[in-house]
């Protein structure tokens, strides 16, 4: 409707007769396109404000909008918006110094003079502004390519679409990612809008212009006649003023209609000319919503309770088997899982429905976080069976964030695939590794034994570096050295060139030269032969299968390699050095830097030689890439888990990864806990998560779990036979429990709190559970409780979460049991000394040789990790308890370079497992048509 | 506001005195719980129907709906309303006999009447009703597990939340799916209503009632007092009102207001009374929304043309680099390309932000479908550099749905890792497969090498088989009957029972007892020594990494395997047979039956030794459960693509998965193509594809695509040197194009169509082109056209997809070349003659005596893999073009039980190939920071 129209039917108005307050008319008139409500759109809008029609308003209290509402009041009101619009930007860049509150503009065709004021206001404010100038002729697709990058740029907080009208259509407005959508336009944001949810969504920037010309009028309740606005603009200001408690009426566009409302209203004043829209197009502006949608950005990074939804256990009695468990309960989709714990959509990269990769641009979007508190449970030195520490932290978890209501995240190691193929129970002889079974048990994921893949990448990278060296030894063998180098520098399009690899191998060699045809002979053979010596190889291939026969074998034996036969073997897939170095790294550029100074053996003449020697170390990085990212997954009570890395605790560290640990202390929160486990008893698994895993990681625990079974102490004792109903004779409590005491008492170096649990069997009684947690109390544990959460879920562990919470709030010092600086041999014998309580170390002739070549080769400052029984705090399994007296012979060391650390050998290390005469694989079955599993458990 | 509140405001009203229309008064009051509108919901609500005001309207036309409202007059409408909403479903049953419309009821606490009203009348129409009662104490969470478990379940069409106001919270109506949000309450579906788009969300049924009551009134213009409903029913109302012309006026609840309103609009008539709140509640219901939402789903079951968003390609010139054409390209989210395929949200699971895999179900979903063209992209016998048939697959589909806007779909194979650190274009020699690097091209993927870890699962199950086979060589080898029984078939709580597998190997061995104690000596004997003999057993392990030394090993060197060495060898994964199968099965239960009869060597009495004799196909299957899936991914212009299956093309068949080219023809619907590719030339890939894939799937080619490129055709002709720049000597095109003829002329068997395209180089010229096209369409071919696609995209291959939709339009008559009864030699024969064109074969008298065996084993019906050189049609690489008078000598005969096929061996196939000097990985590297990744291309 044209103004004119608007003002005719005004003055056509009959005298006003009964009820006639007084009251101040104002119109507006807006542009179609200045609208941008989408294809139903009705945006020709007039509005008239009325003092309220109620007997009390009098003339005093009515204001005289026909004064107010000219050109300065406008000046004043935009001038007002800006200043609060800024010293919002102010305050909020106080507390987010590193926040750049940015606006993105997608336009198609040249600037105008609305756009160009916005910007100008934007920059008053201190807003970024980014322009993305599309063809006027642009088409549909190309505006959502457009507006699907922007959705996925975490830097721009609102996206104005600043297009023409033709453009704005419903899959364009509804691409746009709802919490950037600062204009309010999308079905969400109108939704939101409408139903009164002002958390999220924003109000139209012109919605809200007239909100604040309305306020300009005073607060009391009015009544609104809005002429026009039957599309989602109308319907917004109707709610809005509803919500303010105006009385909103609603009239249509005829002026024959109109005469008749206004009329019926009996207005007393109406303008002659009411050339408003300039002023409420400068009224107008999203600025104010994308400083909104930038604070709301910066409070997601705050640290906040979680709004869990834990999955609800129905504990039934009797207990029923794992499998039942875990089909009874339907797992969260993952992607509401990231949700709750405050992961943004595009930090997280969904494997199936109920795993999910985190990727590690979280560490940087939270580095003013300050971490959780970092729990670890290790156990007393184990049976064969182990000690059920992942299910102490899984219960832990789900008593702390289901019931405890605190923010908590358990990481796990990644179990290897093989053993779930081989024995029951077969892990703790074998490996360290819970199994998949055990995974499965624990966490709400429908089986699927790949995981997202690490392990098989692992696998990838491990044995392209085994077929490198191999192939490189031949290569060497057969060529001379001219021919080598013409191969390994060869000539494209006529020039030579050294590829980065190649010259970093040259830096290590002392040559400075980078022109391929400058060196000297001697320099060119140099750089050719890694001259490997084929005995002195000692990188290995892997598989993730039981596979005995590969423990030795001789490769090389068809007649296209010429005779080159060589004796070597296979480990399972989670002894690779590379699992070792996924545990440890700190993030990409670490990985593929230890990647690169992974040492495969040594050369005729003793110098190592890494996997940059070879040229694969991009490629393994590459090969890596994806599983260097924290697998998210959830615990039967919905608590988020991270699974990620699990190398083996004898020749590697046994602890999950670093960065799975880091991402998870961001996550939590101050007030939050992240529990995670180590591999094997204290002795090992405990020792080395302290002295190497938390030297690498920069973390330090705040409280440590200790972990035993009432029947693992019996069994522990040295009793035979102890049954399970019959009650536990004295001595061997005693003789268990001083064993405790001796571990506990072996870590004076370690002043951390202990809440140790005691998990307990269906069978254990009462005076049994007593008398363990009254010596565990006595022997300085800050606490010592029952754990029940094998038939209770997280509420079976409840008592434990109230200890550790209450742990977690003391100050822990934290020391390292030696320096990274003491000499090789030193470090070993603290390690005998202190930790295992052996009188002395005895060093073979080939660790001594080793150690001085270490030494010579500048790797003495790396920590130690022992490769010792896991069954007896010394070398020797039978020997339980306690014991003393005894001298620890290290019988060989090897190093691994990469990871980072030394490891000597106390006795032989299996790598490989094996299968039995009836493997587990005889119960495993899948329905194809339900898909459900049988035979896991 | 209490109705007697509003009968006493109107009671007060003033004597009307100007503009008096007549008018009908109907009110309505609603009780709160019964709107479920969430927390904000204003649900009081009085409506007022008036005639309009303007001065048309006379006594006459006016309704009297005083009269009108009672009782019966309701009656009839929900009579009607029920009658036309079963005869909604009676029309939609017809069209989709198998779909079953179903609303589930959330609902806590006890049935209540209205509850009981809704169930009877979705009885009366027909709609199935699920009923899900949780306690009256339940919390949000639980509720939201419900919702979530409603959401994925593809029977459930509505949900309706019969639940307390308090339970009805902005979270729980917002977890619900908009497609299931049948009363239209959630913040998307509001806004949907809002913003008028209502092809997607529900108008609330208390709404569509009240709309209804005014539809009964006439359709004239009306003036509508809203009074109350400030919520988000009043907000939909007033939309759908005002859509349907009318004039809405909203008043406040005050009675004080209203007095003044009603007076203002100077109402004649109001009724005494108005209980009409028990017949909205009748006429309320969201019975029509289940049956329109159960039509919307069947709809997404229709062929329809789909609204692909295309990526535009910017063809640069000169053309740039691979990757930096793809890198220019931001894919699709792949959860958007699924939605645009017409893939329902539960069918997909996604693999990170560009890849998803697609659950089977689909097929079932769609049975009724009728499937697209399907078309075979084959090519002349290739030179060692490939013909690129993955380029013009990916070209085709393109310029097919880019370009034509005709629904299409690749489906390629997923490669071999191992070759992508190896040598560029190594392939061609090693293996038939396109590389990583090729499909980082062609496809819209940010290079993760492990794409979703089929191969790696291919990996993992066969090597669990080969740790199997000699794990029970050793234990069978050391252990007596007896000890072998009772470990094999344990006592386990006393109770000793034969598993399902094994009970399997009792069946074959002829022994129907099932008491484990029951069976005689002999029989424990027989079932307990599967006898393999180590010289006969011909399963081998693989990687998937070119590692040349494992072509030939010695395992089981350690000393805990006892001596028992064997001779065995690596193969490169994608050789195992678990790859051939999984691109031939049909199903889960398919490749369940596949991986258990794979044969895995014989006996020492020569008796077929299968992968279920081991035990393990249980364990296989729950391997492969997830690869059985196949990928979606995207070209570099948004187009769908499979990845699915990759086996050799010589010891298998070369050919994509039978599952990937079944669902794709479901999805692209009758209308749409389906764009695979043979490997190797047409003399092998081709030939397997129709006689091993087809015979397989029951699928039936509609066009055959032969791809030749003029350079290819240059070198093909014999020339050893032929410059790219320079003309083409005459004589190699007539010999090159003799030899096109001749493999064209050796398919009689085969009447299809054939569009020929011809790839350019750069450097070809148009007269070579015109040559080759004319010579092309002589000898049969039904059109010949040139190919600019590795150009300009889908844009240069339209001619082609013009050619191939044209050719897709006559009836193919496709038959086999032999029936699966024709003995094994005359079926080797066959296909030597006729599509090698040899004279005869020669059997060795190896291969004869496999004949026999297979022949006495039961395998003489399975189809022919041969195994053959690709470089030509004969056994000899060098013998170019169609060479004539020489007989094929069969060297020995191997069969894939599993995958069900038998393959002749004409020559030697290498099966793991090796890395040269400087093997591409010296390229590759990965930037830590932009994880851009260099080199791999």
């Amino acid at each position: 409707m044209r103004l004119s129209t608007l003002r005719h039917a005004c003055r056509n108005l009959p005298t006003p007769s009964v009820h006639q307050p007084r009251t101040g008319v104002r119109v507006f008139g807006l542009a179609k396109s200045s609208l941008r409500l989408g294809p139903s759109s009705n945006s020709q809008l007039l509005l008239r404000a009325a003092s309220s029609v109620s007997g009390t308003t009098s003339a005093e209290k009515a204001p005289k909008l026909g004064k107010q509402t000219d050109g300065p009041g406008y000046e004043n009101t935009i001038r007002e918006n800006v200043q609060r619009t800024k010293e919002e930007m102010v305050a909020l860049q106080r507390g987010h110094p590193a926040l750049k509150p940015t606006l993105a503009i997608i336009q198609a065709d040249e600037d105008d003079r609305l756009l160009e004021l916005n910007k100008k206001m934007a920059g008053k404010i201190g807003l970024n502004v980014t322009q993305i100038c599309l063809p006027r002729e642009c088409t549909e697709d190309e505006i959502i390519e457009e507006v699907l990058k922007l959705n996925e740029d975490p830097r721009v907080h609102g996206v104005y679409l600043h297009l023409p009208p033709a453009s704005l259509t419903s899959r364009v407005l509804n691409t746009l990612r709802p919490e950037k959508d600062v204009d309010g336009v999308s079905d969400l944001n109108v939704g939101r809008l409408v139903r009164g949810d002002m958390n999220q969504g924003f109000i139209p920037p012109l919605a809200n212009a007239v909100m604040e010309l309305l306020a300009r009028h005073g607060e009391q309740r009015k009544i609104v006649l809005v002429v026009g606005g039957e599309g989602p603009l109308g319907v917004a200001l109707q709610c809005l003023m509803q919500r303010r408690g105006m009385v909103v009426l609603h009239s249509r566009r005829s002026s024959e209609v109109l005469q008749k409302q206004v009329c019926t209203h009996r207005c007393m004043q109406y303008p002659e000319t009411c050339e408003s829209f300039e002023d409420l197009q400068r009224l107008k502006s999203n600025l104010s919503n994308v400083v909104q949608s930038s604070s709301r950005w910066a409070q997601g990074q705050q640290y906040r309770p979680w709004t869990l939804r834990s999955l609800k256990l129905q504990p039934l009695s009797p207990v029923p088997s794992d499998i039942e468990i875990s089909r009874a309960q339907t797992p969260k989709p993952v992607d509401q899982l990231a949700q709750e714990i405050g992961l943004l959509q595009e930090e997280t990269e969904a494997y199936g429905r109920t795993k999910a990769k985190v990727r590690l641009s979280l560490l940087d979007r939270l580095r003013e976080q300050p971490d959780g508190k970092y729990v670890l449970v290790a156990g007393i030195t184990p049976t064969p069976l182990g000690e059920g520490k992942s299910t102490v932290v899984i219960g832990l978890v789900q008593a702390l964030s289901a019931h405890l209501k605190l923010n908590s995240f358990a990481c796990l190691r990644q179990p290897s695939q093989g053993p779930t193929f081989g024995v029951k129970g077969q892990r703790g002889q074998i490996s360290t590794h819970i199994s998949m079974l055990e995974i499965s048990m624990l966490i709400n994921e429908s089986f699927n034994l790949h995981l997202t893949g690490d392990i098989h990448a692992i696998t990838a990278a491990n044995n392209l570096v085994a077929a490198a060296i191999d192939a490189r030894m031949l290569h060497e063998a057969t060529q001379k050295d001219k021919a080598l180098y013409s191969r390994l520098v060869p000539s494209v399009n006529g020039v030579r060139r050294f590829s980065p690899i190649q010259i970093s191998r040259l830096r290590r060699l002392g040559i400075s030269e980078i022109d391929p045809s400058a060196l000297t002979p001697q320099e060119v053979s140099s750089f050719v032969r890694l001259d490997l010596d084929p005995a002195k190889v000692t990188w290995q291939r892997v598989v993730d299968t039981n596979d005995r026969f590969l423990r030795k074998i001789t490769v090389g034996q068809a007649s296209t390699e010429k005779g080159h036969v060589r004796e070597t073997q296979f480990d399972i897939a989670v002894a690779s050095e590379i699992m070792a170095i996924l545990a440890l790294a700190d993030g990409l550029g670490d990985m593929k830097t230890r990647l690169g100074r992974m040492v495969v053996g040594s050369s005729r003449s003793g110098q190592p030689v890494t996997a940059e020697d070879l040229g694969v170390s991009g490629a393994l990085a590459v090969l890596m890439k994806d599983a260097i990212k924290p697998t998210l997954m959830q615990t039967l009570e919905g608590s988020p888990v991270f699974v990620h890395a699990g190398p083996f605790a004898n020749i590697a560290h046994g602890n999950s990864s670093v960065l799975a640990d880091k991402l998870a202390l961001k996550l939590v929160g101050e007030d939050g806990f992240v529990v995670t486990e180590a591999g094997f008893g204290a002795d090992i698994g405990m020792e080395k998560f302290f002295n190497i895993k938390c030297r690498a990681s920069g973390l330090r625990p705040n409280v440590v779990v200790l972990v035993a079974t009432v029947r693992a102490l019996k069994m522990h004792g040295g009793g035979p036979n102890v049954s399970a109903g019959s009650p536990l004779p004295r001595e061997y409590i005693d003789e268990s429990h001083h064993s405790l005491l001796q571990s506990l008492q072996l870590f004076p170096w370690f002043p951390l709190w202990l809440p140790s649990p005691w998990l307990l069997h269906r069978t254990d009684t009462q005076a049994e559970i007593d008398l363990v947690c009254q010596m565990a109390k006595e022997s300085g544990a800050s606490d010592a409780v029952p754990c029940h959460h094998w038939a209770r879920g997280g509420r079976g562990s409840v008592e434990l979460a109230q200890a550790v919470k209450q742990a977690g709030s003391q100050p822990s010092h934290f020391q390292f049991l030696y320096s990274q600086e003491t000499p090789i041999v030193e470090k070993i014998r603290m390690i005998a000394q202190k930790v295992y309580g052996a009188d002395d170390i005895e060093l073979s002739p080939e660790a001594q040789a080793k150690i001085d070549y270490y030494n010579q080769q500048g790797y003495g400052k790396l920590p130690i990790c022992m490769a010792k029984t896991h069954l007896s705090l010394s070398h020797l399994p039978e020997k339980k308890g306690a014991p003393t007296g005894f001298t620890l012979p290290i019988r060989d060391i090897r190093a691994s370079i990469g990871a980072g650390f030394i490891y000597p050998l106390v006795g032989t290390m299996s790598t490989m497992p094996g299968l039995p005469t009836r493997p587990c694989f005889y119960d495993i079955d899948l329905d194809p048509v339900t898909e459900e599993i049988t035979g896991l458990f």
